[in-house]
Order: C-alpha cells, then structure tokens, then sequence
C-alpha cells in the first residue's frame, strides 16, 4: 500500500508532516510514503533514515484561498498532484492538513464519488463523556440537500460497522430540541428520509445529548458541524483558560492544581484531535483524511493509520453496497 | 410600570417562578407584578406578605408543543393572555421561561413589529473571558434573510448602546472561517450588506473568537446562534463531568478539587445563565423577556430587572429611530 502525504499543508508544516511519517514509517514499515510538495523544501528537512519518494509539487494553496478557484489554477499544488497520484493508480490513499475546501474539492473533481453519493462529508470522532462519537458532516458541504445528510448517515453507519466494530450503530439528527416539530424544514425533511429506512434511526438530538455519548452517529450539515465542532473545542479550552486563570491567583488554588493534574491531563488527552488522528471524506472514489490545519506530528501518524485502516477495510466498496442496498428498499 | 410574569412556564414553575417574583419585589418595590396563570394553582404557591396581581389564564402551552398552532388554538393560555396585556395596555412588560416558539410567535402576532423590522431575534448574553458579549439570534427564527441579520445586529448595537453603556460596539459574523470567501453564500451577502453601513462591523468571526471576547457583538441565524449557545453550555459541563469522575477516584485529586473549590464557584457563576436573566426579544412592538426553560428564582429576578431597564431606556424608540437611520444613509 502506498500512502501520499501533503508536505505543504498544515500550520506547522512541513516539519511536524514529515516527523509524522517519520513516526509512522517506524509503525507500519511495509507502507509505502509518499511526500508530496516543494521537493526543495522537503529535502531540507527529511533525515537519512526516512526511507521515503518525494513527488515534486511546485506550487502551495494556502489556507485562506477559496477553494474552487485555486483547485482549477494551481494544477501543479500539493494537493492536486497528490489526488492526482491516487487518480493515476500510483498511491492509495491521500493525507493532507492543508486547505480543506480545496482537499475536497480536488478530490471530487479528479476522482469522483462512489455510486450513489452525491456529496462527499468529513466524518470526525466527537469527544463525549462516554468516549467518541462519529459526527458527520464536519464542513465539506455547507449547502446541502436532505438526501445528502441521509446519505451521510449511511455511510457513516458503514464505517462504524467495518472500522470500529460497532454493530447496528445508532443515528441521531443534530437540531435545536428533540420534538419533531423542532427545527428548519430542511430537517424535517431529512428526519422523514430517515424514518423510512430500516436504519438504526432515533430522530432529533439536541446539543446536550451529543456531549453524553447516547448515540454512535451525529448527522448534520457542513455548516453546522463545522460550527459544533470548533464551538465544542473552544469551549473546552476556554473553561481550561479561565481555571487557569483563576488558578495563578493563589497559593491553593496552585496546590490544587498540582494535584488535578492528572485529571487535566487525561481531559486533554481526550479532546486532543491529535490522539484521533485524520478525518476521512467519506463519499470519494479514494481514501482521503483530512487533518486539522494545527496536526502536530503525532495527528499525522495517527491519520496515516486511519488510511491503512480505511483502505484494508474497502470501506469504499462496503459504502456502495449499502447505498445499493439503501435503493433497493425504496 | 406594570410586569406581567408568565406563572406557568418553564421546568421549575410554578414555584422558582413565584419565588423570583418575590424577590424581585424585595429589590424593585415600586414595580407592579402581575402573575399570569391558572389562577388556583398560583394561590397555592403565592405567599401572603407578595403583593401581586393574578391574572386568571386558564389554558398551558407546553414546552414541546408546535408553537404557531398552541398560539392560534390556546387563546387562554398564560402567554397569549400575558403578552396581550401589553397590547391592551394593561402591562409594560412580559416575562416567560415557557415556550420560546409560542411567546416569539404570539408577540409578533399581537404586537406587531417595529418599524423596520422584519423579524424579532432572541438577543442573549454570551459568556467569554473577558466578560460578555451579545449574540443575537439565539432562536427566534431559524430560517432568515440576509436583511433580517443585518436588522439583528442594528437592533443588538442599540442595546450595547443604551443599556449596557458600550460605545460603538463592534459587530462580527458567526462563520466557519475568518476568510471572506469561506462560508455559505447566505452569510456572504449579510457580510456584503454590514459592509455597507457605518457600523464597527469587523467581518466573519470563527468560534474560538467569540470565547476569547474580542467583539461585542455576534450576529447569527437563529438556528446556528441556538446550536452555538447550547453546544458551549454543554461542553462546558461535559470538561466539569469530565474532571469530576476523575477528581472521584482519587484522593490527591479529590484534596486538588477542594483548594479549586473556589475557582470552579466562580467558573461556576460566570456561566450560569441565571446571573444574568433573560433575553430580549429585540423587534417586537413590547419588551418581552424570554428566559432559559430551567430558570430558577434568582434567574426570573433578574429578568425582571432587564425588562425594567429596558423599558426605563424606552429601547424600542431608539432601535426604530437606529433603524429609520440605516435607512436614510442607503
């Protein structure tokens, strides 16, 4: 199996990318990596034991470049030339921290989507009090149809089932009260198309019960989660901060601490995207994870792993099986 | 100036709801209080040294029932009897922890808009560390035109202005990126048209900057700014859970816990929706307050002290003279 990897993308980029397959190298040494971006650039910063091709990329698009546009000008950027190399038969799986807009929009363009889906969603772990829950989508369609959050929870079903092991998964739809008379139209729509499905389907959730861990799968759209998300994790931190804070501004507090620092520790720990690693596009016709733009090099290893996962699952063909699956019911 | 208090609504009413009407006649004796409920159920409730009025409502609108309907059907329950207090002139005010959709739909219903308003919007204060700040719409409509968010953040610059004594508040965008180019095409053509004013607009906001304070002012859908609000009280409970099972299971944590004691109660206050009271329903012909479902006392006390500064800055005249303003200037 041959994984490419975005040199160029991620803030902290390319150190902590390349220290990340340096780690992974050492986990999984029968996989093949792939650096792909500035060749230059790569160079200075690989050791000689990384036994890694570099695939030269002479252009970067950085994280504040709309998408669609740079996709279609920058042909010779990280990103194209290595979704390109999964387009081409010369890698398997892409991984990149880079702009995620222009990761999607690269990916659906040159590799195209799965048989019955029409949008591709990231799917990210959601920290919760009783481990994780999968949300999907985390903002790789911030417009989308009711029948793409139906499609959405399937194939999220999917890799509940293959990748962790989780037997008919629970589905719940993120809004803001739990009656079905709650919410936007467009919900009511989607909450009707998942009634008629022989999913494991609970109806609406509200934001309280995605923090308690009762449900396995978390649909919305792009917006939304990618709002939910990035509201979760600054909250989080804020609640960090202001202990902290208060925590500086005296003797016992400072003891205290000291003595809860386990208990900071292992809560950090849990909401760190790092420990997860990448989230997969679910939807394409390739495995794609796409890392938080902060990845340190662990978050890199960890996604890389989510690749092997992914690809040695053929998580791709199970989806298409349970769309078919999904329109023959119908 | 007369309040009228919406005896049955909300998880703990009717007793948190009498109780904080006690205590708020304790603060504010020159204020008349009118209680608006089921007349024989209050009596049981209301102490003898609470001078109030009852106002006899004989019906109940649930928290889970469709709001439009209840309102059309229900003509005796406790909020469309209160809130037409207002529009016979018998109440200068009205207060409801019940049924949010019912009293935003039953106060536009019976007392029409501002002038130059289109839609009310929930204004609520949002807690970051470095104080408050304002996010307006926290639910009142989930499903908005561009213009009714660029009314929402004239309206909320008002209510920095005249009640909360801010200056030339700065206003910011609830989006998934800071870039111009990044979210739905909705919220790029609310962008366009706070550009076009003369307010201290500062463009897309991500999440992590409403925590950190650095606006006054954050405009969103009422859909999104609900999910926003409930997912940050949930986190924040979800990291105090997170730290409680931990700080349970050992005993220098359990030590470490007791010296934070102090730092968690004020963690504790600072996010507690009860310190600060309810929320505004900014654009409606009326000031209407409408509280969190869990209210307690002291939170129904200091509702009532925001309807009374609200009416004392005779608001709504500013926010349609604000708004004839933003009209003359286009």
């Amino acid at each position: 199996m041959r994984i490419a990897v975005d040199a160029m993308g991620g803030d902290q980029a390319p150190a902590a990318i390349i220290e990340g397959v340096s780690l992974a190298q050492k986990e999984s040494p029968n996989v093949e990596l792939l650096l792909v971006g500035k060749k230059q650039v790569i160079l200075d910063y690989i050791s000689n034991d990384l036994k890694v091709s570099i695939i030269d990329a002479k252009e970067e698009i950085s994280m504040s470049e709309p998408p669609a546009v740079s996709v279609r000008k920058k042909k010779e950027s990280s990103i194209n030339v290595g979704i390109n190399l999964l387009k081409n038969g010369k890698a398997e799986a892409f991984i990149s921290a880079g702009n995620t807009g222009a990761v999607v929009c690269a990916a659906t363009l040159f590799l195209g989507l799965i048989p019955g889906v029409e949008r591709p969603g990231i799917l990210i772990l959601f920290p919760t009090l009783k481990g994780f829950s999968l949300l999907i989508d985390a903002g790789a369609n911030i417009d989308p149809k009711p029948m793409h959050l139906l499609q959405y929870g399937i194939m999220a079903k999917v890799y509940a089932e293959f990748i962790l092991k989780k037997k008919n998964p629970s589905i719940g739809l993120l809004n803001i009260g739990e009656e079905e008379t709650k919410g936007p139209e467009f919900l009511k729509e989607v909450h009707r198309l998942f009634l008629d499905t022989d999913l494991n389907y609970i109806g609406n959730l509200e934001a309280k019960q995605i923090f308690s861990g009762e449900v396995d799968i978390i649909v919305c759209d792009g917006f939304v989660g990618n709002i939910a998300l990035k509201v979760s994790e600054s909250a989080a931190m804020a609640v960090a901060d202001f202990l902290k804070r208060h925590i500086m501004n005296s003797f016992s507090a400072r003891l205290g601490a000291m003595l809860l620092r386990p208990a900071f520790y292992s809560l950090r720990k849990e909401i760190d995207y790092s420990e997860y690693g990448g989230a997969p596009l679910l939807g394409v016709n390739g495995v794609i994870i796409i890392c938080h733009g902060s990845s340190s090099s662990k978050a890199i290893k960890n996604a890389i792993k989510v690749a092997i996962n992914s690809y040695q699952q053929n998580i791709n063909r199970e989806i298409k099986l349970a769309l078919e699956q999904e329109v023959k019911l119908r």
